[in-house]
C-alpha cells in the first residue's frame, strides 16, 4: 500500500490547477484595483506628516500577535492527530495563507475601497483580512482531517465572500457592536463549519476511526498551540477596538476571563474524567472558552468580576458541550464536529451574545461618563439635535449618531445573532455541496487522518511499534 | 496497573473541590474589591484625554513578553522529562493561571488599592501579578514531578501572600534598588522552593529514579523554553525599569549578560562532561544564568563590560552549583533541588546582589550625571534641602528622596536581601508542612515524574520499545 | 561504539580554549571601546529629554522580532535531521550568540565608532548585530551536520569581519538601496557559504548518508522553524527602513510577497512530487523565498501586485533550483549545499536586485512625489544644487545627495552585487581553508548528521526499533 496514491485522490494536478489559476486571478485583481493608502503611498505624505504617526506603529504590534495566533497557534493546535501532524499544521499554513489573500480582496471590495474604486492597503487591512482567516481556521476544524488541501481551499474561496457580505451588512445596516468578534467571527465561523461538515457526513466514521487518536507527543505540541492562543488572545480581542482606555479594557477583561475559563477547565476535567485523570483534549480546547465568551462585551465596562464570571460561565458550557452535546449531535443531527467547534465558539458565542446585550441594556451615562457615545456610537444623538452640540464639548470630535436607546440596541443586536447565525449555516451547506463534487480529492474512509495519502512522509511514519501494535486490538475489535 | 489510580491520589474530587471553592472565593473579591484604574475606567476619561497616551501603550507590549515567558517559556522547559512531559508543561499553566488571578487581589491590598479601598485595575496590575507567578514558577522547579496539582495551587496559595507582604515590606520600608528582580523575584523564589523541598524530602529518591530521565524529543522542546525565556528576557528585566534610558539600559545589560553567560555555559559544558560532550541539561539552565546575575544593577551605569562580565562570572558559579553543590545538598542536606533552581536563582542572585551593591557604592554624579537622583531616588535629597530645588531646576519632577548616602543605601540592600532569604526559606518550610497534609494527593515514590497518575494518556506513552527496554535493567537493579 | 569519542573530534579541550579566549579578548575590547551611545547614557539625558522619545522603543520590538527569527525560527529549522537535532538548534545558538557579539565590536569599530574612538552602543546596534549574526547562520546551513562547534565558531569569527568590511564598503562608497538587505545579508550569506562547502567538499557524503534523514517529529519542528521566520519577516525586511510610510511598505510587500510565495511553493510541490504528495522540505525552504526576493525594493512604491508578483517569481526560481540545480552543483562543482541557501538566498537574492535595479530605474516623482528623494536619497541633488533648496521646503531636514540620475544608481547597484559576490565568494573560500586546519574537531564523514559525536544523548537516540530497523536496508547498501 505505502507508494500508492489512488488517481482519485492524487494532489498533482488538481491542487497546481486550483493554487495557479486563483494566484494568477489574484495577481490581475491585486495589479487592477489594489493601491496603497495614505499611510503607506509616498506621494501623500507631506512636509507635514510626522512619520511616528503613521499608522502602522498603532497597528502592526497587534498584526503580529494574531500573525502568531493564526500560524502557530492554531497550526500547532491543529496537529493533534498522531498520524496527521503535518495536515493539521500545514494545511492550516496553506488554508491561512489563502483566505488572507482572498480577504484583503473581497473584504477590500465590501468595505475599504475609496472613490476612485480601488481597495487602499495598509496593515489595517491585513488585520480584518486576518479576522476572515481566522473565520475559514475555526471552521476547518469541524473538517479536520476528513478534507483534502484542494477542498479546504474551495472552501476558503466560498467562506470568505460569504463572511465579508455578512460582515459588511451586519455592520453597516445592523450596526452593531461586537468588538471580540464574538457574532461575526466565532458565530459565523461555527455554524459555517457545521454546514459543511453536516453535508460531508460520514456514516463509516460514527463509530471512531483506528486514526484518530493522539500519541504523546502531538498532545503536546496541541497544547503549545494552545498557550500561543492563550497568551496572544488579548491581542485578537482587542485588535480593533478604540484605541486609549476601550483597547486597554479589552486586554483586561479578555485575560481575566481567559484565567477564570483555564481554572474551570482543570476543575471540570478532573471532575468528569475516568479516575479523576485530567484530559488533554480538555487543556487543549476548554482552557480558552474565555476568550470567546467575554468577546461581545470585551470593551465595555462589565468590571473585573463580570469578565470572571464570563469567564467560568463560558468555560462550564463548554465542557458540558463537549461530554454530552457533540456525541449526540453526531449521533442523531448527522454533525461530525471534528474539533468541538461548536463548543469552543458555538455555546461560548451565544452566551457572548447575550452577555452583550445585557451590558448594552444596563449601559448608563453614570458608568460610562460621556464616552458611553463613543463606546456604543449608535446611541448618539442623531445629527442636528441640540444634545450633540452639548456632547461634542465633552467629547471632541464625537460623530452623529442613530438615536438609538438601549433597548433599540439590545434588538439589533439579536437581528445580527440571527443573521449571522442564519447566513453560515446556508452558506456553510452550499459549500459542503460544492465540495461533494467530484475532482476534489475527498479522502476515502480508511485514509482519513493520515499523512501518508498527501505527503511523502518519513521512514519512521506509522512504524509498525510506534502505533501498529498498540491499535491493532483496537482494529480488530473494529473490523 | 494501567487505569488504575489509588483512591489517596485521584483528582476527581480534591481538584474540583479545591478549585471551584478558591475561584467563588476570587470572584468574590474581584467583585467586591476590584475595580478600574484611571486608564481602564471610561468614566475618568476626559476631552483633554489623548487615548495614544494610555498606559496600555507602554506596559502591554512588555507584559506579552512576559506571558510568553510564562507559559511558553516555563511550560517547555519543564517539560524536559521524558515521562512528565504532560505533567511539566500543564501544572506549570494551571500554577501561573491561578497564581496570576491570586496575585492580582493580593498585591492589589498590598500595594495597589486607593483611597476607596478598592484594587485598581491596569495592565500595569497584570505585569506585576506575573512576577509573582514566576516566583511561584521558580519554586514550582524545586519540587517538580514529586507533587501533585492540588499541592501545587496550595503552594501556591501561601507563597503569593508571603512574597507580596515581603515585596511590600522590602520596597516600602527598606526601599531598595532592584529593578530586574534578583533579590525579590529570584531570591525570593529560590529559598522559598529550597524550604518547600527540604520539608517534602523523599529518601527514596536519593538514589535516582527509573523515570527521571529525559528523551531525545523532550530534550528539544525544553531547549525551546531556554530560548523562549532568552530572546524576551530583556522584557523582563526592565519591564518596570524607569521609561527612557534606564529602561533603554537594561535591555542592553541584560542581552550582553545572556549572550556571555550562553558561551561560558557551552565552554564550561564541554570542559566538564563526560568526553567533553555537552549536556542538554546545561544548555537548558546555565545559558540562562547571566539574565539574573545582572538583574540586580540592570538599569544602571555598570558599563557594557561591567554586563558581560556578570554573565560570565554567573554563569561559572552556576555551573559548578550543578556540578557539586546541588548533588552536595541532595545528599547532606535533605534539599532535593528537582530542576537545580538554587543555582540558577540563588548563586546568581547573590552574586546580582553584590554586584548591585558594588554598583550603588561607586555611583556617582560624573558617571550619572543628575539622573543619579532619579534612579537612586533614594539618594535624593529630602524634602526642604535647599540641594533639592537645585537638582529640581536640572531634573523637572524630581522627586523628594531620603537623602540616603551611597554607603547607607548598599546597607539598606544587605539587609533586603537579609530579610528576604529569611523570609522565604520560614515561608518555605511552613508551607512545605502544610504540603504534607493528607488529602493533596502527594505522589507515592514510584510514581513520582509519571503522567500517567494524574492524565489520561495516549496509547504510546511509556510503550515497551520506546522506554522500558532503556531503563529494564535499571528497573531491575532497583528493584 | 557508544560511549567513545576518537581524540580528534573531543570538544573537551577545544571548545573551551576557543571560548574562553575569545570571550577575555571580547571582555578586553567590550571594556576598551565599548560605551553607551546618547540614547543609554545617563549622563546624556537633560530636563529637556522626553524619556518617551528614546530610540528604545522605536527599535526594542523589532529587535525582539528578529531575536525570535534567529534562536527560534533558524533553531528549529535547523532542527529537521532525525538525529541531529540537537546540533541543529543548539549550534545555532552558540553560533548565533557568539556571532552577535562579535559583530557588536566588529560593526562598531567600521560604522558606530565616534569621534572619541569609542563604540556607542544602543538597541539599534544589536538590529545590525543581528544581521550579521543572520549572515552567518545562513552559510551554516551550507555546512551543517558536517562541521564541529569550533569550525562554526571560527567561521563565524572570519565570516564577521568579512561581512563587516563589505558592508561597510558597499554602504559607504557605492551607497545603494538595500532595505531588506538583498544584497547584503543573502547575496553574501549564500556565496561564502558555498565557499566554504565547497573547499570542505566530502566525496564520501556525494551518495547519500544513512542518517542524512528527517523524523515525523523532526520534520513538524522544523515548520515551526519556518513559521516563525514567516510571521516575523516582515519585521527583519522593514527593520531598518525609514520611519513613517517606508518601513509601513516593506512590512506590506514582504507580507505580500511571503503569501504569494507560500501558496506557489504548494503548487509546485504538488506538481514535482512523486505521485503529486507534498513534500515536507518544500514547506519548510520554498515557501519563504519571496521574503528574500521582495528585499531590495521592498520600501520602495512596487505597487502590492508588484510584490505579489515577485513572491511567485522567487519561489518558483527556489523550488527550481531545489530540484535541479542543486543535485547539479553536487555532482559537478564540489558543492554540498545541505540546507540549498543558494535557491533560498541565492537565486532568490539575485532576483531581488534585479527587481531592485528595475524599481530604481522606473522611479519617478510622479509616483513618490518629493519623498523620492529621500527614499533614493543618493539622487537628491548635491549641496548648493538650487533644487535642493526647493526641495527642502517641501521635505524638511532633507540632506544633500549625490545628484545620482537613476541609471547610476542603478549601475552602483550592479557594482554593489558585483562586488558582495566576490568579496564573500573569496571570503568564503579562504575560511574553508582555514577550517580544514587540524585541531578544529571535524567530524568524519559516518558521524556527520549524527548528535552523539558532540552531545550526551539521552537513551532513547537512535534506538534500534526507531531508527535502525528502517535504515537498515540502506546501510547494508552504503557499506
Amino acid at each position: 500500500m505505502k507508494g500508492q496514491t489512488s488517481s482519485t485522490t492524487s494532489l498533482r494536478v488538481r491542487l497546481p490547477a486550483f493554487v495557479l489559476v486563483t494566484e494568477v486571478l489574484f495577481l490581475a485583481l491585486y495589479y487592477a484595483f489594489v493601491t496603497y493608502d495614505e499611510h503607506t503611498d509616498a506621494k501623500l505624505q507631506s512636509n507635514e506628516t510626522d512619520p511616528m504617526a503613521n499608522a502602522v506603529y498603532r497597528d502592526y504590534p497587534f498584526f503580529v500577535d494574531i500573525q502568531v495566533m493564526i500560524f502557530l497557534g492554531f497550526g500547532c493546535l491543529l496537529a493533534f492527530f498522531r498520524l496527521y501532524g503535518f495536515g493539521g499544521m500545514v494545511f492550516n499554513f496553506l488554508t491561512a495563507t489563502f483566505a488572507t489573500q482572498w480577504a484583503v480582496l473581497v473584504q477590500g471590495y465590501f468595505q475599504f475601497s475609496g472613490e476612485d474604486g480601488k481597495i487602499h492597503l495598509g496593515v489595517v487591512n491585513l488585520i480584518n483580512a486576518e479576522f476572515a482567516c481566522a473565520v475559514v481556521l475555526i471552521s476547518f476544524g469541524a473538517v479536520l482531517g476528513k478534507t483534502s488541501p484542494v477542498q479546504l481551499l474551495v472552501m476558503a474561496l466560498l467562506e470568505v465572500p460569504v463572511f465579508a457580505l455578512t460582515e459588511c451588512a451586519v455592520l453597516k445596516y445592523l450596526k452593531i457592536n461586537d468588538a471580540g468578534g464574538s457574532i461575526l467571527i466565532h458565530l459565523f465561523a461555527c455554524y459555517f463549519g457545521l454546514g459543511v461538515t453536516f453535508v460531508l457526513y460520514r456514516p463509516g466514521l460514527n463509530e471512531g476511526h483506528a486514526k484518530e487518536c493522539t500519541s504523546y507527543r502531538s498532545d503536546i505540541l496541541s497544547v503549545i498551540g494552545t498557550l500561543f492562543l492563550w497568551v496572544f488572545w488579548p491581542s485578537f480581542n482587542s485588535a480593533l477596538a478604540m484605541k486609549g482606555d476601550d483597547q486597554h479594557r479589552a486586554i483586561l477583561h479578555t485575560f481575566i476571563a481567559l484565567s477564570a475559563s483555564t481554572l474551570t477547565a482543570f476543575a471540570l476535567s478532573a471532575a468528569l474524567n475516568r479516575d479523576g485523570r485530567l484530559s488533554m483534549a480538555d487543556v487543549q480546547n476548554v482552557t480558552l472558552a474565555g476568550g470567546v465568551t467575554v468577546g461581545a462585551s470585551v470593551d465595555m465596562m462589565i468590571s473585573p468580576a463580570g469578565a470572571y464570571a464570563l469567564g467560568m460561565l463560558g468555560c462550564t458550557a463548554c465542557m458540558l458541550g463537549y461530554r454530552y452535546l457533540s456525541p449526540f449531535l453526531a449521533r442523531h443531527a448527522r454533525i461530525q464536529d471534528q474539533c468541538g467547534i461548536h463548543n469552543l465558539h458555538g455555546l461560548t458565542g451565544l452566551i457572548s451574545c447575550t452577555a452583550g446585550i445585557c451590558a448594552i441594556l444596563t449601559a448608563s451615562e453614570e458608568a460610562y461618563g460621556p464616552s458611553m457615545y463613543e463606546i456604543f456610537s449608535h446611541r448618539a444623538p442623531v445629527a442636528g439635535d441640540p444634545k450633540l452640540l452639548e456632547l461634542q464639548k465633552l467629547i471632541p470630535g464625537l460623530q452623529a449618531g442613530l438615536g438609538r436607546t438601549a433597548r433599540e440596541q439590545a434588538l439589533y443586536q439579536l437581528a445580527a445573532v440571527a443573521s449571522t447565525i442564519a447566513a453560515s449555516a446556508l452558506g456553510g451547506v452550499l459549500t459542503g455541496l460544492v465540495l461533494k463534487l467530484p475532482y476534489l480529492a475527498s479522502p476515502p474512509d480508511e485514509l482519513c487522518f493520515d499523512d501518508e495519502l498527501f505527503f511523502d512522509v518519513p521512514p519512521d511514519y506509522d512504524s509498525p511499534v510506534n502505533f501498529k501494535s498498540t491499535v491493532a486490538t483496537e482494529d480488530s475489535a473494529i473490523n
